[in-house]
């Protein structure tokens, strides 16, 4: 193990020197480069602990703990527990203006436990896994937040840098709640990055989505003796998807509904008292999403009216669609070029093709280039995320970095195996120090900012951020020891 | 032609001798019998021209005329045009109390078209035809009104006797809106026949039946450009049958519920603006119709609500079930008795065979003996008829009587073929014959109309009656020369 | 408690002196209602422990054991873990013929527990309560069958008796596994009785049923990214009750057909792979759930045609009505009457009066009478049993006797606490003494039992028995400690 | 009149000076344009004529008659009744290499009568309409192949013209049985144009469609009385469509799938035995609409299987998406550039304004500029088109020529309307300009045809055109006089 890892801090120091080459590097992003180096140890082992204790949507104390800690010991200021999330804290260093902060993740999915292996093996049977690298994310980000620090300890650099740690993004929208409270207000311009099979500035946005569920209450019978006395609850829950499934035709093409019945009678000889549906509304706006639930409202009204029971529609939450910041993306562009392509072994290609074998699909390499910067377009694909909401509230810059083979299956054991090795480590590192240089671009650079922030308010328009939440507090899980 | 009629007349005549053999005639009896004898004639001519007049609901222009006609030649006194409608007719003779009432139909049914043939021919193709044998129906009845109306007149009965022609029972619900117009509120008793394969006293009810149009209106889109803006009818009216295929489980058994689309899109590249769903609701008791039709209007709310959608829900018209009065069916039973069974001749009951086979069913040969009094019971079968209106109003006597071979296929030119030749005409006399010497018990015995209005106050308990129809004049369909 | 005791044995023997001047009784009757009186404490303490053991189907393993030993102590040769059930065993007495069988069931039902108080209180929260009454059907069986075997031990009867411990009713068709294995075969008449809230001997049939598992399989895809991928289980699910809906209206009014989801979707954004429906198909008669269950086959299939998935249907059990011996219920109507009505105390009127208030129910009173013999009718009600099975394969004579106040509802707590104090205890001995008394005139009386087999025969006609159930041995469960 | 006529006339070669005057234009492209206003006055007349004519697909008797008429009084050879449609017709001029086609439709849509007045006024009641301008389609082509054929026969060019006189786009896909009959094998390339609200070179797709009819046949029955032996087709249809609207998940965005119920039940108490639904179904490639058709006829199996009926899924017809041509619109934005906008008079300004007030829509002018070039981009918007089969036989270049106000609801009386007065003719006259240029383009440069061709072959790919026709001949209404 020890020697894999100086293998790998040669290699980085390596490719490093090489990136170097291709541009004349200033001195404060080389110190930057140089800081991040100097903490990889320590980056890898936080990621192979949150690796394995791959903790799930809430209850991540072990991984927060260990971010929060290592932030504190580098001389950050540290808020536990924020927006009454005890998972969630914000780590802060210097003072005043501008204020630039980048977000860390740590929960991983539940049923994935794998080892870093090629072959599927769970650590421990039907335990979590990192089957989105979320173990890398916040390391990964605290590096690059760490090396500004440096460089605000210094003198380099002025202003404040603010580590976020945020909890819950696979489920229960953890940073709506922090956005909610109000922590990303006073933000100048905000950084993230997500594991992925390759390196590439985001200039793509996420879906939009709100997550419901309806509820139907009516009247039990016993089925065969008296089932005119009972209303069922079933019924209107069956009502409902079907005019789920019809609206269909008459919605845009971006948009996506889908639901799972969560309560669906419990034996057939008694009329259903109860039935729910648990449904997500999506689409590549917001406004579309909002659009588009009135009707879903009306639909379970509807639904209800049809088979005499009462009902009830419960926000869980809902996300908003990235703002994507193109000005933001072409400096990031930039720093990645700066930084240079990562580079793999023999052995690292071989675990890459053995891991997409052994799953059923063609090995299609690693890429550690970095990908051209590709222009905002029309969004295509599906899928969420809360660092939507964030970008609503602050210009957002976001960095995809290569953690597995390309065209790996995301939320898979391939996943967590990659995230879990070298492979892994090398995309925190390359993220760690393209966001780090970033940063000393946004530091340094009020025009950039503005530019940013101009970007930003252009593509928000009228458009205003109101967390989709329900009343009350953060759905905190009950700790079970 | 003539000789046939002749045998039926000797033969009518032997089987009356038989019958009066069994049981003791009164001579007041004897002078009913001997009545409808005189006039057989005259009935089977009405009877044949009415059969090829084959007028439907509403139209029955001719028929109702050579009805009336027939009733004032023989010294009544007739109102046409009763309830706003152009065919219902009553006609009345004598004066005071008792006021014995007799029901007479005459509307055919559309595309039964058929020769007194035992193979299928039509005698106009696509035409209308007596497949209910209501062409026997009002000669018959009008038969027995005479024979009264000689007895009255002769001062052996005292009190009124009534005739009515009433239209539109296969459709329209014709005695409804006469029963709304209040023309039967002053009957002591009122009796009718319907023409059958047996010859049976009426001791079962009929469904209860509401019919109903359930419209919806939406918005059109272009289906293929921008579906999104359209709002679909046509989803609305299938959430609606969905909702009635769910609610089938929470009625209770004897409850029916059929529909149709009669509006449900014109091409599929337009969003259907409009969609209607033509629904009959039936339940063995007018409350149990009044009760789901709650529930169905609901449905077509909740429908509507779903699809985004308008809605109507328009009520066609509505009957209420036979309610049976066991007493007077008693004294029916013994009248029919004394009447005897009808016999048939070989030529007959060869048609018989021969139009069954035709047909594609087992000959079970024609029944012409009297069948045992039942007792009444909780309805198991289906139909539904505009005589339970009457019933609620009024005691009600009902008589089938047999005019087609034994499980002849209602509604069938198998029915309209024997109606118009001879087996026919022996049931209708025998129902003139067997209503006539009931009507005599009825004006004679005051302690039987007493029993028999007590069993219908008992029967109809706290129920009251009330036309179920739309306001407004009938819907008399516009002449078309 | 002991003066309690006292005071209902000084009442059951009033009775039971008033109940045998109405009518001569034989001394070997006489002898059988002595031998209950000499185990009625036995019985009472064997139901109150059965009572608060509250097993449920299929691990009634205390309950199975204290009804087998005590059989055993009274000299029956017991055999235990018949038909590879673990708690079911067959007890028998003598030799020879006839072979006369007694039922009894001691399983309980999940979620119903309650202290034998008039107001809702569990015994344990969320555990098992005898809400159907079968802590006493058992012991009162047990009863009859020992007051039996001492008449052979003293040679006043001949032939051999068997008392049938029959677990596994509410749930899991236990008496199906056992009839499967023969072990109905050879007797000449069963008898069983179930508790109830008032004495009748058995003319009413029950609902055959089948109880079938539905499952679908898809493919699994993003229901954001790539839902065309995906080929959805649940919409197969959802089509399948589409299907039975639609059908209701095209089944006899006598069927009934009910059905929750046991697995409808663990997520929104994933698209279902797996899907069930669990589902119930009744009818008055085997024939007609057999000829639904095939229209529901197809159903299946269609719509798993239409999602593109796959489909299992798995028979879990069927029960066949029961085919009622109307010979052999006035046999038992005799007896009820000579063993007399039950009388009741103030307190346990009172009793009943508060706990029919604390449900919300008007208090109808105890009903201790014995109700007249009704003639057998076409089945109206719903409801199902094993005895059904039984009925099948010998001739089935069934009592209800009175345990609970009038109307009470059934499978509520109501009949939990009722089963658990005298009301109870009282069903339970006029059972035991009505079925002993029955079984003496079915020794004694071949005749009899010839009348009762004729019967039998004459309503199987010509349907077969044959046990609907899987391959392969019981589902019994694995035993948790 | 007249008057009016002879300022168009004017107007018109106003417009073309200015236009000559933008560019160079060649001695053979002058006398192009001088043929089309040499024949100007006589293509309005055919227009107008074919206006009110008004024939609706397979039945434009008089329209392709008029038509046909001239091009052989100009020396086109004429076959008429080709692909055995009495209206489709084939006018050659000239001989050998290369051969370039033009197409001309000249169909109408029913229900769209209108004069040519600003204000909604039927010609005829419930008669049809020009409302998609198809009255201007045929002879501004003709304009532009008459204008070509007057260049061969001087010797200019060389090769053959050939307008296709082309029914029944609107409906029942006229070119697809030419295109069957093989008329469009041996073309270099192809034209067409279409009227619009915009001058414009078509660069953008149009949706691939199959039109099917899914007929249900079941068992009919009496719904009240024995709904049991019934097997609804309409209830078959249901699931049909609740399949379709499920299966709208599980399709790509492009996908458009939209039904109407073309039978539906007659009557209520009659359980229906036929039932049919009439879809279509879209997708922007014929491959995506040929996946889903195989989805959607097990949707019928499975339906029909449910409802326990029998069904079959006819195919009407099918429509290749268009193949869009980049090379070729090239030069025909060159040459639409060359002749130059339309310019229009205040009157007609004042027509456009008041007829789209009239209407309910805000008057946006009327658009006579050349629109630029636009990449041809994923299709986003519906509709489909019998070009799309040419398109996939011969590289085919559309224009669309503006004889609309701007954004005019299409397929309205506003398109009838103008298509019948000044506004439309310009438009005509553009096209037929435009047209006839590029075909001397075409004409005289080998070097473009092959570019053109190799571009349609890159676009085409392995793709393979077959007619989506059922067998037999074209649905040919039979004459009615």
């Amino acid at each position: 193990m020890k020697n894999q890892i100086l293998l790998i801090i040669l290699l980085g120091t390596l490719s490093f020197t090489t990136a170097a080459a291709q541009d004349k590097i200033s001195s404060k992003k080389q110190a930057v480069l140089n800081s991040v180096e100097k903490h990889r140890n320590s980056l890898i082992q936080m990621s192979d602990s949150i690796w394995k204790y791959a903790e799930t949507a809430m209850k991540e104390y072990q991984s927060a703990e260990i971010l929060a800690n290592y932030a504190e010991q580098n001389g950050f200021k540290v808020e536990r527990g924020v927006a009454e999330i005890p998972t969630a804290f914000v780590a802060s260093y210097g003072s005043g203006s501008p204020i630039i902060g980048i977000l860390g993740e740590y929960d991983a999915l539940p049923g994935l436990s794998q080892q870093a292996e090629p072959r599927k093996a769970p650590l421990e049977a039907s335990a979590a896994g990192h089957g989105c690298g979320h173990n890398m994310f916040g390391p990964g980000s605290l590096g690059a937040a760490i090396a500004i620090k440096e460089r605000i300890e210094t003198g380099d650099l002025k202003g404040t840098v603010r580590f976020y740690g945020t909890p819950a993004e696979e489920d229960l929208a953890g940073k709506v709640y922090m956005a909610r409270a109000g922590l990303f207000d006073d933000l100048d311009v905000c950084l993230d990055w997500h594991p992925d099979y390759k390196n590439k500035a985001g200039t793509q946005s996420s879906q939009a989505v709100t997550d419901y569920t309806v509820s139907f209450k009516g009247k039990s019978a016993h089925a065969a003796a008296d089932p005119w006395n009972g209303r069922s609850a079933l019924d209107a829950a069956e009502f409902f998807t079907t005019g789920i499934n019809a609206l269909r035709e008459h919605v845009k093409p971006t948009v996506r509904m889908h639901y799972v019945y969560s309560k669906a009678g419990d034996v057939p000889n008694v009329i259903p008292e109860e039935a729910a549906v648990w449904i997500w509304i999506r689409d590549s706006k917001r406004s579309g999403v909002a659009e588009v639930s009135e009707r879903m409202k009306e639909i379970a009204a509807g639904a209800a009216l049809m088979a005499g029971v009462e009902h009830k529609v419960s926000l869980n939450n809902g996300l908003y669609e990235i703002l994507v910041n193109e000005r933001g993306a072409k400096v990031l562009q930039k720093n990645m070029e700066l930084v240079g392509p990562i580079t793999y072994t023999d052995e690292e290609r071989a675990f890459a093709d053995t891991i997409m074998e052994s799953y059923g699909l063609p090995s299609q390499g690693l890429h550690g280039d970095i990908k051209e910067l590709e222009p905002h377009k029309e969004l295509q694909g599906g899928g969420s995320t809360d660092v939507g909401d964030v970008s609503y509230i602050v210009p957002e810059i976001s960095l995809l970095a290569t953690t597995a083979p390309y065209n790996a299956p995301w939320h898979s054991w391939v996943v967590v195996a990659c995230g879990g090795m070298s492979i892994g480590h090398k995309g925190m590192i390359f993220a760690a120090k393209s966001l780090g240089l970033t940063m000393v671009d946004l530091f340094e650079n009020a025009g950039l900012r503005k530019e940013i922030r101009e970007e930003f308010l252009r593509r928000k328009g009228n458009e205003t951020w109101e967390a989709m939440l329900p009343a009350g507090p953060p759905p905190v899980p009950a700790v079970t020891n």
